[in-house]
């Protein structure tokens, strides 16, 4: 990392405190809150927010540099990081209601939220508390901005199409289905699940709202980001699913369960397509198995079909056209567009 | 009803189509979204935004007209139906979450939304996909309205403390508990409770968006509504819990249920705060069993106590009192307050 990321990763996270002082602040406005919630809003914000690569909110500080081109002033800086942190907040809203949702054991090392003792079901409330302090803290510290509409209609937008990205999901794969439905199992179906689910909120949603921070959006510019973004996202995620199966779980920090998890993944949906009859009978009858056997048996069939190698020239491929897409474009920094693709470009975690 | 509440009914109720058409016409914006995703939609609309009584939206036709003190014009309509329909979908989009976390049977005399065939816990994901609807509908017809963003704030901070609301309820009253915390049925953790789940979005709500339509609003107006309406919404919900035990079934159109269900009711609060020891005893023993045994010894208790007489003192004193506040305030038509209190007063339903 460069001294510049180090130091605005620092400031960044240094900023969580003040905002997470003013949410738990701001319940003393409301009839006899008793401490317990505070202490509970406190452990829900902590366990949610904190502790994540932070790259979404950080993406923010970083694009509303390049775009005014200079060093950012203090205030600017402490709006990039209320920008940053209300995406984050965004994030903890649909991980603490997905994990529900997808009956998940654990989130960033930790069990998830709706496991943790005297929580349960009401995670479903506590979701959405906490896409209410992204609003809280937009209205506290930007007001005044002169785009504080665009910016709140932008997280409204993109909870949308992430809440779309959900429902494709969860129409894919419902949870707790006893089947797979593989007629749903196509590389369309999964290209609309990740661009909903994933590449909205994670890439297009930091580069914009620092576009509307320093003033510098407009129609053109924000279809030129919306596009690459998607691009860009989409490749996050299709990487995210290789890592899965391939990665060494001590790098990746996780084991993957993609496979026994039936997960509509961009290796068994790329598997499928190039099957023969007999290879989709084994998918068919291992896919989605707790099972180590079976788990093995979908590994083997897929190093049979050489994903690995599928996957590396995808991904060259993909980044070829990328960094083409980005020096193609004449009025924005390609530095805005760098920093994101440079965060994934051949990760290993 | 008089002729202007039966045709702003009409009126109201035909808007809906618009609405709903309107949000599923927006779903073609995005990439290929199937026809089932706007089947399941309009599904989720209708089953969860028709079939009640739309006196939350209708409040704020009748409160804006009051407040311009003529007859609306068209267009005044339609921003009013507008603003009615958002706080519908507001209702629909707790309550569709509500009924979930309460794992209930039934709503309106249909199975719960999450009971229907292919949902289950999608059910919250599309709770606050209709969330996101009222933000679409409000920015497709309110954007160059003067009061836009304050209408948009209204919602966001109205949702909150929905939100606290249900947080206060589901720590009083843990679903999936097996055992009743008795030191929490107090008058006072009751009142909490009302006025943050369900005062706020049901009563202050509807007439304040009506006075900032209509460009009325100012702090002190807006300090007054919420004072004497947070009383109301009080007053609807202590109603709302006699009416539960003590309503003809066949009048009411359901049969009660927060006996078994262990809620914190006004009847078992106010029942605690005036039982002998005895009497409590008979309380722990019998209350949130699902037994018809336990249910008839609550409600022989609740007689016993005459709870029935100390509702009806109550509701008259509450009723004066409103009246009283009501008469009281100078810079505001008494009918935005009178129309509201009067579908409530001695209701049997
Ligand atoms: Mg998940
Ligand atoms: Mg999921
Ligand atoms: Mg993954
Ligand atoms: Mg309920
Ligand atoms: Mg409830
Ligand atoms: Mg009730």
């Amino acid at each position: 990392m460069s001294g510049q990321a180090v130091q605005d990763k620092q400031v960044f996270e240094a900023s969580w405190n003040e905002f997470a002082k003013e949410i738990l602040a701001d319940l003393d406005h409301y009839d006899h809150v008793p401490a317990e919630t505070v202490e509970y809003f406190r452990c829900l914000l902590e366990h949610s927010c904190v502790g994540g690569k932070m790259n979404r909110g950080l993406a923010v500080v970083s694009a509303a540099r390049s775009l005014v081109g200079r060093d950012l002033t203090a205030k600017e800086i402490h709006q990039s990081c209320v920008l940053g942190w209300c995406i984050e907040l965004l994030q903890a809203f649909f991980l603490v209601a997905d994990d529900y949702m997808d009956a998940s054991i654990t989130r960033r090392g930790l069990p998830c939220w709706y496991r943790m003792p005297g929580v349960g079901v009401a995670a479903v409330n506590d979701s959405i508390i906490l896409e209410s302090h992204i609003y809280f803290l937009l209205k506290k510290h930007l007001r005044d901005h002169a785009h504080y509409i665009d910016i709140v209609e932008i997280f409204h937008q993109v909870a949308y199409m992430t809440e779309l990205g959900q429902h494709f999901d969860l129409t894919t794969t419902p949870p707790g289905a006893t089947s797979i439905d593989w007629s749903r199992y196509t590389l369309d179906r999964y290209r609309r699940i990740v661009k909903y689910k994933t590449a909205y909120y994670s890439f297009v949603l930091p580069v914009q709202v620092a576009m509307l921070q320093v003033g510098k959006a407009n129609a053109e510019n924000l279809a030129t980001t919306e596009r690459i973004l998607c691009l860009m996202g989409e490749y996050f995620q299709i990487q995210d699913d290789y890592l899965d199966a391939y990665a060494d779980p001590e790098v990746l920090g996780k084991i993957g369960t993609d496979i026994q998890d039936a997960k509509c993944s961009w290796l068994v949906v790329t598997a499928l397509g190039m099957a023969t009859d007999a290879q989709k009978q084994i998918l068919f009858e291992n896919y989605g198995k707790h099972d180590d056997k079976c788990i093995d048996i979908v590994k083997a069939l897929y190093r049979e079909l050489d994903l690995e190698t599928i996957y590396k020239k995808y991904e060259e491929d993909v980044y070829g056209v990328l960094c083409a897409d980005i020096k193609a474009v004449h009025d924005l920094p390609h530095d805005i567009f760098f920093f994101l693709l440079h965060k994934i470009y051949k990760r290993q975690k």
